[in-house]
């Protein structure tokens, strides 16, 4: 079988952990390819970072640092203290020194004129780490924020991490401009593991920043919806609040409820133009299955929290289960039509 | 009084933290700048690294490694570690965690467009250096040699640092060829600090990759030439050795000896065409001071060893003196002419 997931950082390396972990026990012949959101990518002190490519790749190799929840597990920071002596970057912004060797790895192979697919494909290859990466698109497309200052009233435009890490995401946000997205291409392979998909799955990251970023890179969306695979979403959202970092500020940015059915709904059936034919949403959500149904949509209760590998993994094959039981539905419903 | 001193990495480090110490202990109103050859700078991993700049930066802000003699004290090498897992750099090519903080906000700054002299002052702001530092030129010159394959029998061109420390400078060089040295132009300051000094020094530095860049840059012979003061230089070479490094072999290359006199007769009298007026050796070598004398140039022994700061303010007495009895010396034969 192969499993492809749109994913973003944090919370998406958790769940491709945790399929990762499920193919292995119950179907090794299955392959796993993600497709990751760049937006975050950043030009920082000369470095090309990729927080979410990196957090996935940290992840996978299990060289993540678990009590942090990113970076990498052993981290130091001495180049870090020398930059900030030396008064460059961001002091809000901390890079730890072996993932500043990855940037320094990734921006001289750039810098030589490779493709950033085929530099994650060199960073990557390092590892077993089990799952294909792909970055959404090789084109530099930054996600940056429109606030209004509190003071002069006036607009201003942020790169994402620093309205992100340094403002923690308590400045209102008006607007999510994805920089350079208008021109930018899928990168090689993203287009083809949608359409030869035997599943597709949004994993559990942010719907605005992460896979909105994905989803609005041109091609991605329509290869979405013709591929022949069902789409299967997994909420970020349970029981009204973000799992994991600050993903409501972001929604409500963008005129969306904090909420698993709002989400649903966001991202709209396919069958009525959207992007996903399932939605699992957590146990606790169960009460809005209706209303998801409603909207035609697929839909189930699930534990979504990923507490370790294996509640993680139990999340992958409901997540699959539900991809299936959406197949064999569609199947009936052409059969009977 | 104002002293220029035209200066290489570690010797050049050595001799410009004794003549601060001594400046500091007999006249603190003096100045010192150094310009510093830029020729073993290069591109590794998408650093910019400038050796002879960092060098002299560590040495006279009490930073250095003075046990392994290069680098900064209290070094690590993680990041290396992860370069070198990733299969990027060159591995015979150390870089330290902290060396690495420098050379990211080098190259973070140049890629602002910051010239290197302004990212030079940069860099050094954070020290007290009591030296100012100007780099020969904001152009990319780089050294490269010109080795001849033993197998075969082609000739073959690697930057200096691969023949310096990859082979120890053991492949018989044919050639010094400094790449973009013809359109290079003196960085900001430096015309003006040979027009402007009271003495000129030549560092105990590699006469042929660091003095001799420095020196082929277009315009800065003829300020030496054209300066009002005098110009001495002190001897890298002891007792037919070099002092330190393989200057031998780039002396060898160049068709001169490996001695104090011949490499005096190689810088030649200010008076032929040449660019010293005078010529500090060592204690060891006192025989050859009649020969270097016949050169037209006025030539003293001292002892050259820097061992320790006391020995290298002693140096720099010297050749500040011998620099003095130069200037009264052509006092009086321009009065008797």
């Amino acid at each position: 079988m192969k499993i492809t997931v749109l994913s973003g950082g944090v919370g998406g390396a958790r769940f491709l952990r945790g399929l990762r972990g499920h193919v292995r026990a119950t179907d090794p012949t299955s392959t796993i390819t993600a497709i990751v959101n760049t937006g975050d990518d950043m030009w920082l002190t000369g470095l090309r970072i990729a927080p979410d490519l990196d957090s996935i790749m940290y992840t996978l190799a299990g060289e993540n640092d678990e009590v942090r929840g990113w970076g990498r597990v052993g981290e130091s920071e001495r180049v870090s203290a020398e930059l900030r002596a030396y008064g460059v970057g961001w002091p809000w912004f901390t890079l730890g020194d072996l993932d500043i060797g990855t940037h320094l790895t990734r921006t001289s192979l750039l810098g030589e004129g490779m493709p950033l697919s085929a530099v994650t494909d060199r960073l990557a290859s390092r590892w077993d780490l089990g799952v294909r990466l792909l970055p959404a698109t090789d084109d530099e497309v930054e996600t940056h924020v429109v606030v209004e200052d509190g003071t002069s009233m006036q607009f201003q435009d942020m790169h994402f991490q620093e309205w992100w890490t340094k403002h923690r995401a308590a400045l209102p946000a008006r607007e999510f401009v994805q920089r350079g997205v208008a021109s930018a291409s899928p990168a090689p392979g993203v287009l083809d593991a949608l359409a030869t998909a035997d599943v597709i799955v949004l994993a559990p990251s942010n719907p605005v920043v992460s896979i909105g970023t994905v989803l609005g890179i041109p091609g991605i969306r329509d290869a979405l919806a013709a591929a022949s695979a069902p789409v299967v979403g997994i909420s970020p959202i349970i029981a009204g609040a973000a799992v994991r970092g600050m993903a409501d500020a972001c929604l409500t940015a963008i005129g969306v409820e904090t909420s698993a059915d709002a989400v649903a709904a966001h991202y709209g059936a396919r069958s009525s133009g959207g992007v996903i034919d399932a939605w699992l949403v957590d146990e606790s959500d169960a009460a809005l299955l209706p209303g998801i149904a409603a909207l035609g949509i697929r839909a189930a209760a699930a534990p979504l929290w990923m507490h370790d590998l294996p509640t993680s993994q139990q999340l992958a094959a409901d997540a699959l289960a539900l991809a299936a039981s959406t197949a064999s539905g569609n199947r009936r419903e052409t059969s009977r039509g």
